[in-house]
């Protein structure tokens, strides 16, 4: 394996075990050292990799953002379904994670945006950003369920899809510390099959 | 000051400071050092006032409830006000709170309750019945209002109750990332003003 490949996925696999420990732990509970000893990577090299924690951080948050965002497209993409029912489909894949990992991990921008209000500039910047994107696609499907006729329209999108994604983090921090799947369901029965509804 | 009275003393301002401290900081980003440094009592005394640093999170965040739930309190028992319009002015608190703290603190219960899922036992236990706690009393605000018939009544309170509670705690967060009233307006707006409105 060249050398240029092999650094590049050191780096990949340094970004999805921050994703796995950071949703767990959070950021100040992480050392730099449990994740190096995880993937095998000496602690030295770190440095090869990111320039800080902030700069590691920031990347992880990004990395998490791509497949959540992966995930929103798939689930807009899935052939017959309106707006709405996309949503409630990426809801019921995150209930199913949130089973198969025993309520632990939560979602990491939430998790994160709780916790690091004095964390370095790139990790919040990091954190708007990766917000702005998920509301992104909450819109989009909400503008699409509006098209569609199943959304109501005398709100707009965008205020919904803030809405939706603000109580959604609100109700996946409970749902950790509950350890119950019912702040998650609520928010599909309330929001998508509730007020959201024409 | 006899000696009693001066341990209660110091034990209430570790517990004030406690919750400035960690609802800027989080958990695990805060040494007991710190607070102790702050306070002036010397670090080998702390474990006269408490057992471990999951003993003083369960303390600190029982104390931070204490406060939540006189609020909310003082809000309901407020004269004039249903309990709509109770709830809002207890928002509207909050966000003067935010404004004069300059979006750091959120809220000790949905700051930790996103950060510390594998915390000691204490800690997730008083985070638990503080959430719990809260939620009752804006339970008891909309039951309220839907007997003065402000509040639908096609729901019942306990669910509207977690709702709101769930996504105040996601517009919390949101806030302190985006540095933003909006979010927490959206909710007086959007919720008190709007779906669970008669």
């Amino acid at each position: 394996m060249s050398r240029i490949k092999r650094s590049h996925l050191n780096r990949e696999r340094l970004l999805d075990e921050g994703v796995a420990i950071l949703s767990t732990q959070g950021y100040h509970g992480t050392g730099l050292k449990q994740i190096l000893d995880t993937v095998n990577i000496p602690k030295g090299s770190f440095y090869n990799y990111f320039e800080s924690k902030d700069d590691y951080g920031a990347e992880v948050i990004k990395h998490y953002t791509d497949r959540v965002v992966a995930l929103c497209d798939a689930c807009l993409e899935t052939p017959g379904l309106d707006g709405l029912a996309a949503l409630e489909k990426y809801v019921d894949a995150f209930i199913e994670k949130t089973r198969s990992t025993n309520f632990r991990e939560g979602c990491l921008l939430g998790n994160l945006g709780a916790e690091i209000c004095d964390a370095g500039e790139s990790c919040l910047k990091a954190l708007r950003q990766g917000l702005a994107r998920v509301q992104e696609r909450f819109e989009r499907a909400l503008a699409r369920a509006q098209q569609e006729g199943v959304a109501r329209a005398d709100m707009d999108a965008e205020t919904m899809a803030e809405l939706l994604l603000n109580a959604w983090e609100g109700a996946v921090m409970r749902m950790r510390v509950e350890k119950s799947l019912k702040p998650l369901e609520d928010i599909r029965e309330l929001l998508l099959k509730g007020y959201f509804r024409a």
